[in-house]
């Protein structure tokens, strides 16, 4: 148990209520102003020092932000009551990162909270807690199903405690708030703005997963490799009745791009992905397109064969380019790397898991889906640090990303708990 | 010259006038209610019988009209002051038609006149003469730029002629306000409806068409044959990571029908064309997707190498949908079928052009297009009569379905004046 | 250790002889006339009643079996001196089944060995012991490469060893002689004869497949299932300069094939794979194909995903070539379906391995390749039968399938005495 | 009539003799060793300067020969008696060039005859006159069946009149024998040694081509530009079901290439073909095959639409192969640019039919096939020559290539008449 002092019912409450507030305001990835603005408020006036931007992340790294969903994000932030300061500072790039610095020699310590809802409509139905109690979304067709209001409710509650017992506390202690964790597109770019590059331990969970409430999963398995990406296709159009050898048909490039994607050779190694999920194009039934963009991904096992199948893409793209005379455009739109947690760390949190409150503590089970912190995490141990990410059980009412998504609320205590006894053990290590 | 008197002066004045009236209303295909409801109070006036709906259009045969559009066409064109009885006899098909019945015996001999505007945005510049002196279109993205506004001033400004004339008249007269032309989606049905089937004569016209202003091209060739259709593909979704053998891609379907449909080979007896214009699936990047819309045409120099094409589109649609396990539907969109012109009407312009006001009268000129007419030729040739259809030259000022397209106004008299002529003519050759 | 009696020495020493004496006329699947009747003499000497073609190959179930090269088989075998009684029996197709039916009640156990050899040239360097010692293949591009001479001399031995001890014996011993392993093209039909439906245990083994000397591996795993096909494509030629429509394109039909077939989905339930190795097609540079031959196979990590994969692929045939217009015929040219041994006969063999002169004896390996075996191991097992597939170690001198292989003879000997160790245990386990 | 002597009606015969010993020695294109030498053989006896290998045909330019082939060819020759001086002055290739220098001034005049057979076995029946009378091919499988044995006859015919009224001559002579025009294989090799850049006039001819016996065709139109190409993909076996990722699937890529070529857009400006007539590829069943060889051919109405289309083929080459990885070689196998004479000439020859024995002289008729002539036009033409090819008739008992076809003798001499009244003409036109 750490030496730590706080209230745990009154932080309990205080974490529900901070969970419904953000339910309330959702926003979708990089749109997040409001739900910045709000917990950068909030860290201020407990004294945090503040990283926003380039400083916590490299613009030329950002992934699947579109210009002009942001500008309407930040106008709604605007008329939903954001703080002007907090706007300037982010200059259009959300999320933000949170520095207390003890001034005493000690490890520096990390954790990771998301903050980005999903785009999907919550439910109206009076059996769904936060339409019947009256915090529901705000914001059409977009809510947070995903449980990251509560990941940002567990920052919030743990930058109270760490406040609180700011005179026991040694070395820095970095809180970051990540936008952008839906779809892989911010992590890349937060890593390689250096703001981690001086942390010893980097720790993230995830609320639900189909872990019930009460267990504690140490080391998840298998996180997917994975590239987002879209062909943006580029020819001439040309009347198709006319002069039919004039054009450059991106739809046809777009097609052979489609079929050959799909027939990249399957790996020795294991299991492997590749889908085209959308594809849209032309403008004239008698014009040959012009313009095809195609959105897909890649998924691996593990690193390399998620490399193997991207780089497949890359030289089909081309080549399908090439074959009908029309350029094409690659730009990837997330990215998932697969997440390897440090032993060290996994055992810590088995040992902490029952005196923070977790009534069953497990060490690994299937992940199975991608994770954006992947990039943090190898990011901390590149440069020698240690990192882990686990998963926080929750019984849910739905599964992740349905209208009717809820969590149970009593279990976001735990995993404030927890994260205090991870900085007591890891300063009682180096002893500070 | 005919036996028919009218003040050409006065007449020409309000052709002008009818067309310009009209180019202020633009609509397009299958929403030109207001254009028909002005019609049809006119002709009302003159005491034409008229004949709307499946009276003349075979509801069955109707091709690419959009529900949507069409409940949006039918407000606009009560705000625009359409009159409720007509809207209310078209029953949501646009187009009338108008019958002087002498009384006396004699031939049978209908115009046609196409109606609908095009989805083009008008030029707003001050050497566009329609927005310069203030009767450029109420309707944001259509426009008259293919003149059938023209098409129609001369219909009215007939329609007036020939009631004033109504004692030298002997037989029927039959004037025909066809609705979407562009597209070629209304011919068949008009045909089919079995309105033209007691016609001995059908004579149409079209102004423009790279003729210059002062000739009367009587016999064009080569007009194109064509089908529009829209493959819709429907598959079932699923998750591209989790059970990529579990979908039914019909993005997949809809490529490979794209590739092979390129690949419809050459054929022997002429010239053959196939596009695919658009190309719209899929909802999410991870889900295999469960549906592919898919927008094409062919073409051929004749009817039966169309007729190829399109059986050949309908095979690949086929055996794209089996090779992915998806369904199919083909929906015909439109057709062109060629138009052939009868020697003997062709031989009757060539006499009258000259006595009519044309200073040029040639036999013939590449189309090079597709004519929605060609239906309503072929329809009174099958049940023995003779048709025509010419080009009456007019200078523009840009190409047709151009937003700087205008007219030479003082080319429509001549097309009523040939007319006129060729009534004459006909009736005279009969005695009656 | 059973009850038999044999000299060990001068049995070793005979299946030496008879290996060497096979190796010298090496037959290819469903040429093995020589091999058979060579068998077919000795068993008969021996008193055993034998059971030929249509007793033991149903030949509607024949897979990859060329006539043309079945003649030439037939007529060199006749050449080397096989007996005409036994080619008479054959009728056509190899193989042949022994029963030695001891009149006493007990169970019924069958033995199965593979008589086929490879269509792979054989070394002629001195340090290849068959060449050196004058017993290399008399058949140019054919020989033993795959062991399944030894297999024959075990089976021989066997037989010799079952003649000698008949009084001590009960039930009925079969012994089959198979042909056509190679490919897997013959388990299926002689499943299918029934000739094996009264057996109650059936025992089966490969030589070497890198196992070391002295080594018996009792439950080799992941036996691959695969599926081997031909396609051919019939359309009809055209002179592709005059009348590109008037063809049926076989070619454009197989590479659509092949591109498709290369495209089937990966499955979420594990390892699949498809491959194209061959393609024919087309007479002249300027004829539209009028035919394709594509062979190709198909594979699964079990059997449901090997037939999910070969349905795809008759989908796919199916479809292109409807897609072109031609017809296209699916043949059957191969079939593993996967084989599973009983736990009873694994550790049956796992305690008997010893005592039987193996030297170290272990349950499980992986094998990795497909073994036609599995369709009598099934047909067994699904009439209530145990069955069992082992591999005896063997070093080798090259790989399988290579023409330097070489086996080390004197691994024939424990192969038969844990044969004989087999039918004693089990026939004590009914106490005949 | 022309100021030359000599015998008709002995010509004639020693035509017919000339023609039926070249008939029984048929050699296919590039293998014409014996033909050439006996024509060397004659024409040196004559007195001509003769021209041989790369004096008149540049090596680099070669298409379509096949190294195996030729040395077969050469071998065949020295057993039918060729001449070994001969031999060794082609050096391996066929044809030779012959000129008849007069020393006086005056225009140089060159006439070609291709001396190829094409691969076709010739009938042997009773109603097929060379065999009926015994003069019918020794080479099996290979028979004059396209008329150029009588195109050499007439060149002999020719020689041997030039020969006899060398006094009356003025400037040069020369008359190209020339191999391989089936495929149209040599004429841009030989265009390109520069033997014919001294001509003033070239004149060519063909026997036959549904033109009936008596009429002279001086200006056949549509002469068929076409190319024809072998493409290589070169890629990297691997064993599909081990390492199905570790191939370059050459048929992978030569499957895509065929599927794109196919689909290669039709063009404006009118014609074009493409067609693969051959694929072959692959190993083993189980392997990813490692070699492609694909035969095809692009054709267009006139030049510019061959050479897009075959542009279009080696761009999909290149794709194809950067599609999967694999190298490619795109071998060219022939090629024909069209065929434009020189309306001077034509007119030349419409004034000489009649009094040459022609009883039908016209000026077009479609020809609707490729020559090699072609480039030999063009190069005159392209150095200030004129140029005239024409069709001589002929009734025919089968189509060209067909084992049946037989030509009408007694046509020859009216050729060698014109020929003689042209070099009379034009010599005369200059007053030499």
């Amino acid at each position: 148990m750490s030496n730590f002092f706080f209230d745990e019912q009154a932080l309990s409450q205080r974490l529900i209520n901070y969970r419904r507030e953000l339910h309330r305001y959702p926003e979708a990835a990089w749109c997040e102003f409001f739900t910045t603005s709000r917990i950068a408020a909030h860290l201020k006036h407990l004294d945090y020092q503040l990283a926003f931007s380039d400083q916590i992340i490299r613009p030329e790294s950002i992934m699947g932000r579109d210009d002009k969903l942001v500008q309407q994000a930040q106008e709604r932030a605007l008329q939903w009551g954001a703080d002007t300061e907090s706007l300037i500072l982010m200059n259009g790039v959300t999320g933000v990162g949170a520095m207390l610095d003890t001034g005493r020699p000690g490890p520096n310590i990390a954790f990771r909270f998301d903050i980005d809802a999903v785009e999907v409509a919550e439910s109206q139905d009076d059996s769904h807690r936060p339409y019947f109690l009256g915090f529901s979304s705000l914001s059409s067709g977009v809510t947070h199903a995903c449980g990251h209001d509560a990941h940002v409710a567990i920052g919030l509650g743990l930058a109270e405690v760490l406040a609180e017992n700011r005179d026991k506390l040694c070395g820095k202690i970095k809180l970051l708030f990540q936008p952008a964790e839906e779809g892989c597109r911010a992590g890349k770019a937060i890593a390689e703005s250096g703001w981690l590059d001086d942390v010893d331990y980097l720790v993230a969970a995830h609320i639900g997963m189909n872990v019930p409430s009460g267990t504690l999963v140490c080391d998840p398995q298998h996180f997917l490799c994975s590239s987002k990406f879209d062909l943006q296709f580029n020819g001439k159009p040309a009347h198709a009745g006319i002069e039919p050898n004039a054009g450059r048909n991106a739809l046809a490039a777009a097609c052979t791009a489609v079929s050959q994607m799909l027939a990249i050779p399957r790996h020795r190694d294991g299991m492997t992905r590749v889908n085209v999920g959308q594809l849209m194009s032309g403008e004239g039934r008698n014009v040959i397109p012009e313009k095809a963009l195609l959105k897909g991904e890649t998924r691996g096992e593990n690193r390399e064969l998620n490399t193997y199948m991207y780089q497949q893409v890359e030289q089909i793209a081309h080549a399908s380019a090439m074959m009908h005379g029309v350029d094409v455009e690659i730009k990837a739109q997330g990215e998932a790397i697969g997440l390897y947690n440090d032993a060290s760390m996994v055992n810590l949190l088995y040992r902490l898991g029952e005196q923070s409150g977790f009534t069953h503590v497990v060490r690994e089970k299937d992940f199975g889906a991608s994770e954006d912190a992947g990039y943090l995490v190898d990011r901390v141990q590149q440069n020698g640090g240690k990192a882990v990410y686990c998963l926080v059980g929750s019984d849910l009412t739905a599964g992740h990303h349905n209208g009717d998504f809820d969590i149970d609320e009593t279990r976001m205590l735990p995993a404030v708990k927890l994260y205090m006894n991870i900085i007591s053990q890891l300063q009682a290590e180096v002893s500070c």
